[in-house]
């Protein structure tokens, strides 16, 4: 049995409220926390702990759970800067852009593209994110999905099938054909490799009638759902999330209120990726405020690509959720940890508890409100995490 | 003579327009420096170099000269998180809550203002900062602005008097008294510390007259002017500025056209800190676009200060310049460096130059697009520096 003591927690985010009576993110101060091989053995008063093999201070420190990141798209080949600099310069983003990726991924090996994706993912674990969900869709065909999931799985459980991230070049003609193949052959060759399948609804991407045979079709093999919904317009993806029970509605900046509606009413988690909307420019961001009055469960995500939001700094989308999506900083970093874990339907992580896998963050600051007031500062790293 | 050849660099910045032809950067692509003692001694081709005593591969990474931050508050003591997010919940920004920051700093040694800034500067070099410029202005009567500013040498020789920060409580039934005591014994004490004096032009600060005066006192005493200028509304201060031969008028956030023109006409340069209006949720930003193409000098810089812009990190402020005031990643990336260096009348610095002391900021990426792309990911670190 090893033990590691963390004493002298200046603030400890727990996310249990049994912790921490009213407050939403169950906090404890002057606190401590001790992991045996692994797993949150206690947690009490600073000080207040039996000896441990060893003792890391803390000396005032936050401590919160680990970041979860619900929404990335780590694996892939290529960058896309010139892209990006086009479109700040006045170039409007559109969906189809995603086909340069898929040129590059596809003429890359596996060990290339688990090389690089292993690089950002330590990237983002040097930030202080402990579980990060990673999809495929920069394949679009059976053999190159199959590829990104394989290197997928290296990398962490939450593994997402996104055959239909876009209608590929070679289908454009023939798009329900494409359908065809993702609902068959391409699902039936990636199902055993993921929990989840995921659509992109959108104009220019694919449509309700389109989406719903694909997600029902994933359903029937055993896979969780989660869906990019309203991200560049209003549009059926929310309402078809919540309708047919996804873990996750993704982007959500263009919302009717019968969208917040039903995602209020439903248990489909509303994950907002401000950091896309950040590097499209988009003219608005997503009404965190109305979702969280309404009642829906909010979580954060990176959304990690290429094309449209190239970091995996959850720090920055929590400053960018505070900033932009009217979140206060408590709920931002609630919805960076326990409401991500819930987008992915895990009780598992997300909290400090008493039997949990250890996976804590250390904040360079005295309470978790600095990682919103001090913007882009690298303050955080991961402090515990058992292996992916 | 101790020798570092800096080889293989991807993409060299170097603002010198004679390496690169049209470019603003200077960019010189496969590139390598050697630098002697501290100072640039050769700039060349990777692989073209003679050996030296030390061989440091970039493997192809960006390098650029360390960031030049020209506007920071970095000496000061407590912090402003619950301030800060209250104005996330709704409460407006008001300059008065510069006194919060007045009475700590008032009750800290010199040994402990010294100790936290020291850790803002190590955080800001962590990022890729080269050079600060650091002000007085929470002190506010003459015993700690002189602290205050004996701490501030200690960092750099960029130090700016800033007295006129706003008018202190024990002043408000005599706010020209106060001014006469900037002008006065204030202004003595601090003139023999500092190369520049500061004045916040604004109302709840100083008027236009208070600001002429007490920048003609500075004048007087052999100092350099600054001027935080229209940053909640539009003011008087972008004029004055120009008309006294600021070197710099910092925000810029609220510019007429005349504001605009008079910057492109005078050898003030327009310094944008985007971070503030960032953190302060202002309902607009800088328009770096207008000002550049009218053919104003801009500067970026992060305007560090525990009220309105808690961050040290330039690449920050370069995303956040290309995202909301309009500038090129490239355009960014040129303020942040070499026009900082004008907004301080420095021309050894924000630049790689043979002759120069050496000043290198690495990317871990292979463009300085990166740095707007990938929003906050922690790329950047100081490579090579002079002592400070
Ligand atoms: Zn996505
Ligand atoms: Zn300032």
């Amino acid at each position: 049995m090893a033990s590691v003591l963390y004493d002298n927690i200046g603030e400890l985010v727990t996310n249990d409220p049994t912790h921490g009576g009213a407050s939403l993110l169950g906090l404890r101060r002057d606190a401590a926390v001790v992991v045996e091989d692994g797993v949150v053995a206690w947690v009490g008063a600073a000080g207040g702990a039996s000896p441990a093999d060893e003792r890391v201070d803390l000396l005032g420190r936050c401590v919160l759970p680990a970041f979860v990141d619900g929404h990335t798209h780590l694996v892939f080949d290529g960058d896309r800067a010139q892209e990006f600099a086009a479109r700040m310069a006045g170039e409007p983003y559109a969906a189809g852009g995603i086909r340069t990726t898929v040129a590059a991924t596809r003429a890359a090996s596996a060990e290339a593209l688990l090389a690089s994706a292993t690089t950002r993912l330590d990237e983002a674990r040097r930030q202080g994110t402990g579980l990060v969900e990673v999809k495929s869709g920069y394949g679009l065909d059976v053999e190159t999905e199959v590829k990104m999931l394989q290197v997928a799985r290296q990398l962490t459980d939450e593994t997402t099938f996104l055959g239909a991230h876009v209608v590929p070049a070679e289908w454009q003609h023939d798009p329900d054909g494409y359908v065809g193949l993702v609902c068959g052959e391409m699902l039936d060759a990636c199902a055993p490799l993921v929990r989840w399948i995921d659509v992109f609804v959108e104009d220019g991407a694919f449509g309700a009638e389109a989406a719903r045979a694909i997600l029902r079709a994933g359903q029937a093999a055993g896979l969780g759902l989660r869906v990019h919904a309203n991200q560049l317009r209003p549009g059926p993806g929310v309402r078809l999330a919540c309708e047919l029970g996804a873990a996750s509605a993704d982007h959500c900046t263009h919302l009717t209120d019968a969208d917040v509606q039903a995602l209020a009413d439903s248990g489909t988690v509303a994950t907002l990726v401000p950091g896309a909307d950040f590097s499209t420019r988009s003219p608005v961001y997503p009404d965190g405020r109305k979702l969280w009055d309404a009642g829906a469960t909010v979580a954060l995500a990176t959304d990690c690509n290429p094309g449209t939001s190239y970091t995996t700094s959850m720090p920055f989308v929590i400053a960018l959720a505070v900033r932009e999506c009217h979140l206060t900083p408590s709920e931002a970093v609630w919805a960076a940890t326990a409401g991500a874990a819930r987008s992915l339907r895990r009780d598992d992580v997300g909290r400090v508890a008493v039997g949990d896998a250890a996976a804590l963050t250390v904040v360079d600051a005295p309470t978790h409100l600095h990682l919103a007031y001090r913007p882009a500062v690298p303050l955080t790293r991961v402090l515990a995490a058992t292996t992916p």
